[in-house]
């Protein structure tokens, strides 16, 4: 069973941002849904959880405790036994798991504090290191898996992307082919996804999948989404103008990301066959959801004092996320001109 | 069932120590006999193994290599089908968990070469942060336990130690008081240890404990197993007589270390309950043993090229170990004088 919320908007993949604490809140209807039928359904002893592309940082967290305390909000009312919980953090080999499990230790007493120490189970905290496009789990190991602005991310960079001159992901510029190469390779990556995970699930196991969709099926009118990637496209292509850098460079640039549309989606998860949409939702996310620090529903926990300025912010946000993929190409010297400019552009853009 | 090796001799918690290295040569027939024993009682589908304080470094991963090496030897014998392995890396949150995950696909990729691709089922690694004096994995989660050099430290320094005037640990001229106080918080801990192992691991399952103890049951005897101690308690002792080191300094410091007897560790097993010695041996250590390069048992798939120093390299590993320890009590400054002071030490002693 899949319960999918897409929301249209910008993403954010840095983890400690406000904006990732709203796009959390968003979710939570459809998250809490998620858990407490599942929890009702059998009212296990036990229950195995996975964050799939956890990131490290605040956030990371506050999904996790929610879905605890939704939990054992329901074992209270009820009278059931207290249950173990396993928790996976899943993320690349290269993700900052050091950072993570420094922080467990407090925020496992926190748990205990607020549910209380000697009514909660026993809690074992993993660390999972490895692509979610392969298996990462024992087979009909896990019970609840969510994903949280991850999935857009690609494999890799598709092939066949040598005509996307001058565009550094799948852009409404860009030619036919490019997008093909683009959809050919999230068609192919999404499905590997369901795939495993339906190996790792148990029967009747629950997943909610949190990613930016288009809602128009028509790939031209994919700005609606992709303001973010243009812009910096934006800035980069404004380098290449000044002869700051190569615009050979640009070309052979492509990021491992797409937004893919809602019909795609459903039509790829009824294609793999081995998951039924539960539910869905989609949200618009506006721009100023970047300005405004988030409280965090229903669990007083895990607390942020993140208070972040609107466009500075975001595009620091950015950086955080895909500095290493361009320092990777273009090398470290153009890096602080490129997110300067691309600031600014943002700025610009905000004001219209 | 406890198969449980001993060694006699100093102790190295570094991982990346030429010494390491040997302990885990020798403990390698304990070690194989009990994994072959275990997959040859069910030939299980899936094998969870656990290595408790794995620290971070070259070594961690030779015992993990050898150990799937020698499932995948006997169930090619026996034509029987590939299985799951799922390893769980555990150690203090404060490991560096990053280094260690880093080095997985690289690992895999060799034992994949090593074995067969298509022929080795899959495995999945995992991090698991924490004290192994507390429950780190689910109810009958685990096939096999294994733990290297690690069990020596105590969960922290024992209550009751003002009396220990002048010495950094359990040492032979300790007041009994003391010896008395360390031995009652190993045997809160170790007992601990087996109590949770006990309901992690599957019934039939084995543990393999690697560590140092006494042969002789006489306190007083200890010297025997506690030079490394002793050595650089005389260099902390040597700097309070002359006045780098105020004696109240070190009156108020002690290292949550205890070296068991052979009989102590027995005793606490049976009383415990939960476990029966299968096997035990006990080796000597020579110093020498810091010496040789070390060559990679019944596996070529992890090598390590250190070649090492002796008493200079050795007294590099302790440093590396206990650092933190020392760095935490006495701040940064003494640092460097006492571990030259030490290598001096053990330089002059090595050469009696």
């Amino acid at each position: 069973m899949l319960a999918m919320k897409g929301g249209v908007g910008e993403k954010s993949y840095a983890n400690n941002s406000t904006f990732q604490q709203k796009v959390i809140s968003m979710a939570w209807p459809i998250t809490k849904e998620a858990i407490t039928q599942l929890y009702c359904s059998s009212y296990p002893t036990s229950l195995a959880i996975a964050d799939l592309g956890c990131s490290s940082g605040p956030n990371t967290l506050i999904l996790v405790s929610n879905l605890i305390n939704q939990v054992e909000k329901i074992r209270h009312q009820l009278h059931k036994h207290p249950l173990e919980y396993q928790i996976f953090f899943n993320d690349l080999h290269t993700n900052d798991f050091n950072s993570l499990f420094k922080s467990l230790p407090s925020f496992h007493q926190n748990l205990e504090t607020h549910i209380g120490n000697h009514d909660l189970g026993p809690c074992f905290f993993t660390g999972v290191p490895g692509s979610f496009y392969g298996r990462l789990f024992p087979r009909s190991s896990l019970h609840f898996v969510f994903s949280s602005y991850s999935i857009h991310w690609l494999s890799q960079v598709p092939d066949g992307l040598e005509c996307n001159k001058g565009n550094i992901f799948a852009s409404h510029r860009s030619p036919n082919q490019a997008l093909e190469a683009y959809q050919k390779q999230h068609q192919k990556d999404f499905s590997t996804f369901l795939k495993c995970r339906a190996e790792e699930l148990v029967v009747g196991g629950r997943m909610v999948l949190i990613s930016t969709v288009r809602i128009s099926d028509d790939r031209r009118m994919s700005k609606e989404v992709c303001y973010t990637w243009e812009l910096l496209n934006l800035a980069l292509n404004s380098m290449v103008a000044e002869g700051v850098i190569e615009e050979e460079k640009v070309n052979s640039f492509n990021l491992p990301v797409l937004t893919p549309s809602l019909s795609e989606v459903k039509g790829i998860v009824a294609n793999e066959g081995s998951f039924s949409i539960d539910r869905y939702e989609v949200s618009k996310i506006n721009w100023n959801a970047f300005d405004e620090p988030c409280t965090n529903i229903e669990s007083n926990i895990v607390e942020s004092s993140i208070v972040v300025n609107k466009e500075c912010n975001y595009a620091k946000c950015m950086r955080s996320v895909v500095e290493s993929l361009f320092v990777r190409h273009f090398g470290e010297d153009i890096i602080d001109e490129l997110f300067d400019r691309y600031e600014q552009i943002m700025k610009d853009y905000m004001l219209k």
